[in-house]
């Protein structure tokens, strides 16, 4: 792996680089499209390629493990091969599928205990095993195992948490070390700054966290029910102490306002299942706004769903009949606004990294903020 | 429109045919795919175009009429421009969707009053209206607002309904005459041969559509439960009545080896919601049988879903991958399997057609049936 800054911008810690994987290169920032349990919900890997435009993808350790499971994915020769994607993709470490999703959780220094959402087997994850999941899965970036505090947090809490975090990362790296890769490639470990919204804990988080020299970082612990102000207040903060040469990576966010704010702050890449499962509801996110596609006002507005898209199901379609396939319950219509969404998401930050190396980022940003937030 | 049949094999009645319609050339016999309420249930248009190679699609009527409306496919310009399909498309005249899916339905001479199934609100459809209403969606061809008998049907009923058929018949054509077309090209009527499974009412009736002089005509009332004995003898003797130069389309039907021995009877166009909706429960239809991916048997069968297919997913995913779609509900699973459906049935009408060109159709016919009845 290696990460180029190829330049910075003058008024804005935003970066645009580039990450080279075994599975090809990245330009950052980048948005990874959350394809949960093997599949970006109904959208075909040739729409991913070739509408979509998405250069990584994102892979849940915890569904994978469940549903096909470890076997049948190294049966496969990895994930890549089983779902047919051959770009890089990165796999979250189960912890935050756990916490939201699973039943009966026990968490003590050793890991969790939890029941299966699916059929309430009871299973358990350690950091040990986190990594040996990840090994199974195959995914060219794999994430350290951590707990994500829910918002509010108790700052005792957190902080016991966060350290516990800590300890869990040191066995996931010592761990890492003594099994072997699987498939021929190398897989990079991205440990995970915890410390929920209070300064003093995501400090010393961070500093842990860029103490371990790993080839990439990610913010964890965010965009879990706390206002903005929070979000972007712990993101600027723990960019500004996590290495600059290393890409920078905020887990589950967000908004495409929020997304722009935080690669302002210096974030490198994203990840959010908001496009598409806002999208299989009817939500479309358009650089002139937001659209609640099933409202009556586009029942007869045959423009396209949005003219100015590098996506051709956008061009094609009109809002008219994207509504008329939401308001007739036809699975086309999720399919036509997942792939819209995703590939609107593609495109804001292809143009922020265009901004920031033409050196017009704060300015775009400015003038695109106040749209991505408007109602259509 | 011109109907050109290139060549008729010798051991059989099948035919291979160019049906020219506005919209584009067909070749026959062939099969279309279902566009309920204007969109093939999960499959894009270009899938439809590129992967499937669908010639003609058709539209219910009955769910256009209810969704999105005329008034606002009359806004759009038509179907094909309101769902972005620019091949032919065939309308029903709703008839049979009024029997089947709304409730309170009364029927008498002047037409049928019905609840909508979805908000059941009142409505009353004549064969007047039904013309009226397929001028506004503006298919290719349109069909003869008919009642479609239940299986089993009384004699007696099935006598006074094809009677009745035939007079809504003359004011269907009468009416036609009377309003114009709406996008400026010709929509083609196609009546429909009724009499259940009685040999003399469906002589009857061939013999009074056979005499319309229309320029293509259809069977109905098949398939609706009764024995594929019946269905066979029944379309065998409607072929040997209705012209040999029009084309005939059996409505409704079947499976892949109904359609093989229909199209030996003489038949050219077929439609069915088999491949999709029965794709969407997991049964793919392959050249070598009938396979229900959710079975065991599939977990680690890493092989394509069908290596024969002439479509890319078929070749590009595998058994194993696609069982786990359906395993976890993921909506990709029905996608996959719609597509893989529909491919197989175009493949096999096409298939056919190459066959009754070179002469070897009943030979080839023989041994398929009992490879695409068998069970994977």
């Amino acid at each position: 792996m290696s990460f180029t800054l190829s330049t910075t911008a003058s008024d804005s810690k935003a970066r645009a680089g580039v990450l080279k994987l075994a599975h090809g290169e990245i330009e950052t920032p980048i948005f990874m499209p959350v394809g949960t349990v093997g599949t970006v919900k109904g959208v075909h890997n040739k729409e991913l390629e070739d509408e979509i435009a998405a250069q990584i993808i994102l892979g849940n350790t915890y569904h994978l493990y469940l549903r096909p499971g470890t076997s049948i994915l190294e049966e496969a020769g990895g994930l890549h091969k089983f779902m047919g994607w051959n770009k890089p993709i990165l796999t979250d470490s189960g912890g935050y599928q756990v916490y939201s999703l699973a039943a009966n959780r026990k968490i003590n220094e050793e890991g969790v205990k939890f029941s299966s959402h699916i059929d309430g087997s009871k299973h358990f994850f350690t950091p040990e095993k986190a990594m040996e999941i990840q090994r199974s899965i195959g995914a060219d970036i794999i994430m350290a195992f951590d707990e994500c505090t829910p918002y509010p947090c108790e700052k005792s809490y957190a902080r016991a948490s966060m350290e516990m975090t800590h300890r869990w990362l040191r066995r996931c790296f010592d761990h890492l070390e003594k099994i072997p890769e699987l498939y021929g490639y190398p897989q990079h470990l991205f440990p995970i700054v915890q410390g929920s919204v209070y300064p003093d804990l995501r400090q010393k988080s961070a500093e842990f966290i860029a103490s371990q020299n790993a080839v990439g970082n990610a913010i964890g612990g965010l965009s879990v029910g706390e206002p903005h102000e929070d979000l972007y207040e712990m993101t600027d903060l723990v960019c500004n102490i996590l290495p600059t040469e290393k890409p920078r990576y905020l887990m589950g966010v967000g908004t495409p306002d929020n997304i722009l704010e935080c690669i302002d702050l210096g974030v490198d890449m994203f990840d959010c299942v908001m496009p598409t499962r806002n999208g299989r509801n009817g939500m479309l996110f358009t650089s002139e706004g937001i659209i609640n596609i099933k409202n009556k006002k586009w029942e007869r507005d045959f423009s396209p769903i949005d003219p100015n898209s590098p996506v051709s199901t956008d061009t094609f379609h009109s809002k008219a009949y994207l509504r008329h396939l939401f308001i007739a319950r036809e699975r086309l219509g999720p399919q036509l606004a997942s792939i819209h969404n995703l590939g609107f998401y593609l495109w804001l930050v292809k143009e922020a990294r265009k901004r920031i190396i033409d050196g017009t980022f704060k300015t775009w940003k400015t003038q695109m903020i106040p749209k991505l937030k408007n109602r259509l």
